[in-house]
């Protein structure tokens, strides 16, 4: 990593204050609940909690379970909360009503939307990954083929290599729309086009997507989706996710997880199943309610923000982010791992660096909570919402003075925990 | 139905005041959150909130991922919530310790285990099941038929045909111990050593039973199992249900939703699955933390209460419950869908009558909160925790004058709701 960001050397942190005080997003900030000395950018892992999920979740248990007990499931609306919230998700998604629901978690709905792909496209045995891929994404990818007895292949590359993985055997392009580690950003559009012209099908994980950057599934003419609800939605630890088939491929579409929630009628309580309508076949069955109206707190904030505002603020602070790194902590040995070009990279910024994981530790230890992916990438993410201008300028400056100071040598930050 | 107990003729509200006063259990209703005014019979489908699930999940929010955020992984040992609750839910019902996770929904793990069962049973074709069965279980075994291509067959029968349903082309008999409708309670022991002679396995749904009667897996040489968490867990709407897969399958059972959760090293974020040890296999993606934490509340009061106990208590209430029924209301054309004998019986008896649906909205507007159940069925849940016997007398009474009345006539209670 070369010092070369010269719009650097006249900045002050009184600057980036002043980026703050002109934010059209600040308000934002107010509405979570952000603990005292701490710059947190980790909302790429598990977003900031909602001040006002903790008292949803409060009203979920006081008086829905406690007081109206049964009840709830027709006087709160629960039994359709998946739908609920699944619209509420499609608008920042660019997806139709109808399209979402929320549901389980990535992984399942990623086997459930594999799994529907592989049916529609029966006659077909490719599915194009990426090897580098969040490993859930391969592994279920992996039980699935293994359970199909194998007559199905998975065809990895790495991100340059997608383009020319596409033939005409390819089933389907299962690929994650930013990547974990680097923030790389796929061309949905592209992408999804040249699949199409070979007659496959595509899955988007949206997973680092969902809240984060402007998604336009409608627009990519995307077939399957699903992703997160507790990183840039701020969901909840362990939020249901959701799960996006484009209308085309409802009337259709089957997938093999067929719980009563996903029946023609599942209070009739008939032997044979009939699946629902549309986008209700993805649903399976009963679903975490806590956890679930914990999500919509998050969802309903960040449909209140405009999308293009919080892709502008993240790109400057990532690049504001990269140039500070340079300037001060330009000796260290540092790489970078994400794309300098913010337009390819998703809210994130990730470095590199033999010593990460040490590094990350004495942060956290300062306030500073990024997170460390092995073997090197110390991750720092972008959370227009709640994250300040001044946090970024702050963080490099702990950062530059850990490295000075050589406080990541100390013994106490090798020990490495068991989650990360 | 017609009045023959005699065992009531004698009996007052006060004897029923006088049994709670000497009930070993009344201790615990306190617990328990019930509104004033209300008879809680459908405990069933949805358990009364614990008290301290409140305080819990306030705790969750507030301080675990409020002001710990992303650290909470490892403080709060969120990763591990599956393992520890699904430890304490297998002494409930008769596992050992490392043979039960708690994570996702019952019809997503009966969809694991029956897939697990039809790979260990790969040359065989038949699945026998209960036809009247809760339907998501079927709706799940159709689901894995299809997606298998139909080389599998589900073998349909009553419950009086199970034994008689098993021969050497059976690959497993999955059957609900209690039946959601009518209480009817399988004899776990014989049918899953008869499934075993055949050479078959046994997967059962204690949906309906942990927490309710003592089950005893290990006794029985269960195979496979699965069950809910919000309902004689009480767990909270919609919580994180368990699986168990007895020790001996565990060095060579797949099942195919192979999320990183189920890997032998998730956060080594390697491109292949390589699945995990023993019980972890059964795991997929994360987990809905607010809600699994919920649900361990219920759980530990549950593991701090003697099943026996509760057994008893149940047991007694629903014999009291028919025979003042018989006496109360003979004469207004109920009959009863139950087992008589207590010991065939799960933890609820379920009353038919032409008017059902009508009869149980009077109830409920009584304050009497029991279920219907299509075409008849007026379920009533004994849930020993938190019901008294009192309760019992005073539900039957005021059925005897919502019948002796005519009240249940009104036009109000003729509208269906959409969900029950």
């Amino acid at each position: 990593m070369v010092a070369e960001a010269k719009i650097m050397t006249v900045m002050t942190r009184e600057d980036f204050q002043k980026l703050d005080h002109d934010d059209p997003l600040a308000c934002f900030r107010r509405e979570f609940y952000i603990p005292q000395d701490v710059i947190y950018m980790d909302g790429n892992s598990l977003g900031a909690m909602p001040k006002a999920a903790s008292r949803r979740v409060g009203e979920v248990t006081d008086r829905e379970w406690g007081y109206d007990l049964i009840k709830s499931w027709n006087t709160a609306d629960w039994f359709n909360a998946p739908q609920r919230i699944g619209d509420k998700i499609a608008k920042i998604i660019g997806a139709d009503e109808g399209e979402v629901v929320a549901t389980d978690s990535t992984s399942i709905n990623l086997f459930k939307v594999l799994a529907a792909a592989l049916m529609i496209n029966s006659d077909r045995s490719i599915i194009v990954m990426e090897g580098s891929n969040f490993p859930t994404d391969n592994y279920i990818a992996q039980g699935l083929v293994e359970f199909l007895g194998r007559q199905h292949q998975i065809r990895f590359v790495e991100k340059d290599g997608v383009m020319d993985a596409m033939d005409d055997r390819v089933a389907v392009v299962s690929l994650t729309d930013v990547h974990y580690k680097t923030g790389h950003r796929f061309d949905m559009h592209a992408i999804t086009a040249r699949a199409h012209e070979h007659g496959a099908l595509t899955v988007w994980d949206l997973c680092h997507s969902a809240g984060a950057v402007p998604v336009d599934l409608k627009g990519a003419n995307a077939d399957f989706a699903v992703g997160c609800g507790y990183k840039y939605l701020n969901g909840g630890p362990g939020a249901p996710a959701f799960i996006f088939v484009a209308k085309r491929h409802q009337d259709h579409v089957k997938q093999p997880l067929t719980g009563w929630w996903s029946h023609s009628a599942p209070f009739d309580f008939t032997r044979d199943y009939e699946s629902g309508e549309g986008i209700n076949r993805m649903l399976c069955g009963t679903q975490p309610i806590i956890s679930l109206c914990a999500l919509e707190v998050g969802v309903d904030i960040m449909a209140r923000a405009d999308i293009y505002k919080i892709r502008e603020k993240s790109k400057k602070m990532g690049d504001l982010f990269i140039a500070l790194a340079e300037q001060k902590c330009g000796e260290y040995g540092f790489g970078i791992a994400s794309p300098r070009n913010a337009y390819d990279r998703g809210s994130q910024v990730s470095l590199t660096h033999p010593n990460g994981y040490a590094i990350m530790q004495a942060l956290i230890e300062r306030g500073v909570i990024g997170d460390f992916r092995a073997p090197d990438i110390l991750r720092f993410g972008f959370t227009p919402l709640y994250l300040r201008y001044v946090d970024v300028w702050d963080a490099v400056d702990i950062l530059a003075d850990i490295m000075a100071n050589e406080i990541w040598q100390d013994p106490k930050y090798q020990v490495r925990a068991s989650v990360t």
